[in-house]
């Protein structure tokens, strides 16, 4: 019997890998001047990769990443004007509204009057409680688990710092890497509400 | 009574400021050939100031400032390379070892006979779980509580999440202004450990 629900934040209750997509698409415009060499997605993605244990998910590590892909790219051309721009779209990017996804909000206060909701999600700490107090969603959440990482083991953690067995949880997320499988690996329930797009690290 | 106790990280229980002063030394040592016009530090701490809202505490936000500093004070001749320097810094930081304050470990030891402790911090998520970690300080506390801010809200919805009463609760800290005022303003008790030194955003 399942007595408690655990709900990812990014892109299962708001919009948030567009925000990122459009940065990367102004990123592009940004270095097309430098005539860069080499195809900058790829390029960034391996940055990001390298950066993800240093940095850790969310805008901050995001900025880093593009200002690193943005020297390598051109070669030390790089103008800090340019440097400025980009520190200057994560700002924005902290700043930016958190939109919901259609029905969230009378799905959430449909399901709270069924069970206990916690939040799960990944990121950066402020921004995520940011993002949340801007959701105005924060009110049905008996719990809100900001952690650095989701695997199994947080999920086990988790579950037993609220007191319910693996068989009394149900994850809900649009990330079958870090909602689902580390859930069902913890022996847990999952459901798996896909989103219309995926940053690369978030496939299987 | 005393039924918990609160125990700070940073310059508390392990050496954190003089990694961000060296820092800041060396900041001034790769910015002197541009010979900058003003006060560096004053600079430096105005931006991160500015900062501290959007990016929190850490070294991903010391890292946006330091570059963000750098182009105001060079009017934009900042070369790329030392922009990769600063941003070298930051993973430095991040990787550098834990170091303990001296009698930490058998201080824990002892007053974890006596009451349960739980840690509680501000700064990067990431950061902090890492460092706590390599502390090898973990297993003596009851939970762990990564914070963007300490203020009296925050001080008093932790002990509610440990059923606490303000009255039984304690905190322990280097910071009068994020471990000591905050706690007393939340009705808790506290206790002053002065560090060496401290940030000038600490001060009172």
């Amino acid at each position: 019997m399942i007595e408690l629900v655990g709900l990812d934040a990014d892109d299962t209750l708001w919009h948030n890998e567009p925000l990122y997509t459009r940065r990367r698409e102004r990123f592009h415009d940004l270095l097309a001047r430098y005539e860069p060499e080499g195809v900058l997605d790829d390029r960034l993605y391996e940055v990001e990769l390298r950066n993800l244990q240093h940095f850790g998910y969310g805008v901050k590590g995001f900025v880093l990443s593009m200002i690193e892909t943005a020297i390598e790219i051109t070669g030390g051309r790089l103008e800090s004007a340019d440097v400025r721009t980009i520190i200057d779209w994560g700002r924005d990017m902290l700043a930016s509204p958190t939109e919901l996804l259609d029905g969230v909000g009378e799905a959430l206060e449909a399901l709270g009057k069924q069970l206990p909701m916690i939040l799960i999600t990944k990121g950066d700490l402020l921004d995520q409680q940011s993002k949340l107090a801007r959701s105005g969603l924060g009110h049905h959440f008996k719990g809100i688990e900001i952690v650095s990482e989701k695997d199994a083991r947080v999920y086990t953690n988790v579950m037993a710092r609220y007191g319910v067995p693996p068989e009394g949880f149900v994850m809900v997320g649009n990330s079958l890497r870090s909602d689902i499988l580390p859930a069902i690996e913890a022996g847990a329930h999952a459901v798996y509400v896909p989103y219309e797009m995926s940053w690369i690290h978030e496939r299987v």
